[in-house]
């Protein structure tokens, strides 16, 4: 039987220790402030901006949520940035993506002062990330999945692992980590051009999937007794739900647990991670 | 037989190039510069400082070639690079590596202006290569691995290349360059934790070699047909020589030449390319 690794769990374990962490900076008088800006309305960043608000008041943190309308401007939001990098009271800044298209993304993280960027987007960070140099921000969701293999017990050192997707969110940064010195994984990158993608997997001690299609992952893609994390969040049409849509990792969850040493569910696996690994940013910032 | 890639050849392609963009800046008044550092006695720095410099001279760029004792501080290396950066008549700056036990070299790359970091490991360098902004600087050895690769023809989309190694210098910006979208190799990193390094390289339709171990890559590593790139440059003891050392590639040439469809010799291979990818960098630097 295949261990389902519990991201629920895991991340209440890393929120654990940073309510601790929190206490102690209080009791130093710092309150770590995290502030979240959205542009425009689209629900899933609504919903993802919440959260974070949400779980930063359970935890006595400072937040700040700032919103501005779909039709707001480069200057607006860049007026921003700069007010919060000013801020004594915020020590965290995420703009959430995807904004509005006349926004320059780009061009927005890289106004965010790199020692706010709990993220870990701007070049700053992903130049030390890319170099191991530690003392950068490592985005929330790669950073998430090492923890849930850590905490699943895998070990990486002399394994191979296959990284399916080569974004700078999650592939990349991913296999940046697998790879560096303390890691030790032989990694693969893998993406949309990957001849006999299903072959190439299956060499896998451990496949991240992050490829952002329902169930794109097989039975064919696993080796027997590999470690898979699934980082797809993808809403399905689901008429039966009362939202009209349910939560569908990148992984076929039912073809491919069974033949799994450990697998994450979704929900419940990488996606609570990447909030507490989020919190975990800001209080390392705060620090 | 196997195609012999003859790096002479193709770094002399490079250089015809640049000499005519070389004229063309000079008709608007402008004449490219390289400052070379040299810090200490090295006797292979000192050797690859004077080809640099003699280089520029042959194409008519502007060259200064500063050479501080084995005894120079942090603060006069220093000092050197901001004079440098200052100087409109240097438009590439390069620290020759390594420098003495003294000198913090991470912290000397990070000093020089990122506009003037023709050798492409400052960290804003770095993060343009991680996230495929061409504005920036590739450094000059993986930038001329993959011109090799043009040059003899070699498709890398949807090829599966397996680089050995991981430093910075090489390793990890060969990677992101063969997956970047455009390469769109299906890469592997392999190191010295790698277990099975030959099974791992005999997938690879490209291999890349970049460990520092003279004929450390044997025919069991080379898959029939594949490509082999050999970034090796290591002085082994010759009584026969003059020198009293020859030059060594990380590949065995003689034991996997015959089973590849193309090969880059040691020397003539990737050496000529570094070379000329700097000035092609320093060109670049001065538009």
């Amino acid at each position: 039987m295949p261990t389902i690794i519990d991201g629920k769990e895991v991340a209440a374990q890393v929120l654990a220790e940073c309510a601790q962490e929190i206490a102690e900076l209080k009791s130093q008088g710092i309150t770590p402030g995290l502030a979240v800006v959205l542009v425009g309305e689209d629900p899933a960043s609504k919903v993802y901006v919440s959260s974070k608000v949400k779980k930063c008041a359970e935890l006595g943190l400072h937040s700040e949520k700032i919103v501005l309308s779909k039709e707001a401007t480069q200057e607006e939001v860049f007026a921003v940035v700069e007010r919060l990098n000013r801020d004594p009271t915020i020590h965290g800044i995420l703009v959430q993506s995807p904004p509005p298209p006349q926004i320059d993304e780009a061009a927005i993280v890289r106004a965010i002062n790199p020692a706010k960027d709990v993220d870990g987007f701007h070049p700053e960070n992903v130049a030390k990330l890319a170099l191991e140099d530690s003392s950068g921000f490592v985005p929330c969701t790669p950073a998430g999945c090492m923890r849930l293999l850590a905490a699943a017990g895998v070990e990486t050192s002399g394994k191979e692992a296959v990284v399916v997707g080569r974004s700078m969110i999650v592939g990349k940064p991913m296999a940046l980590l697998l790879v560096a010195k303390g890691s030790d994984a032989t990694v693969t990158i893998a993406h949309s051009r990957t001849k006999n993608l299903a072959e190439v997997c299956r060499r896998a001690d451990i496949v991240v999937a992050a490829v952002g299609i329902p169930d794109f992952i097989k039975a064919e893609h696993i080796k027997d007794g590999a470690v898979v994390i699934d980082v797809g969040i993808n809403r399905v049409e689901d008429a039966s739900r009362k939202s009209g849509y349910r939560l569908c990792g990148d992984v076929d969850f039912e073809a491919v647990a069974d033949k799994t040493h450990a697998i994450t569910p979704v929900p419940g696996g990488v996606g609570p991670m990447t909030i507490a690994m989020l919190i975990k940013n800001t209080i390392k910032a705060a620090r």
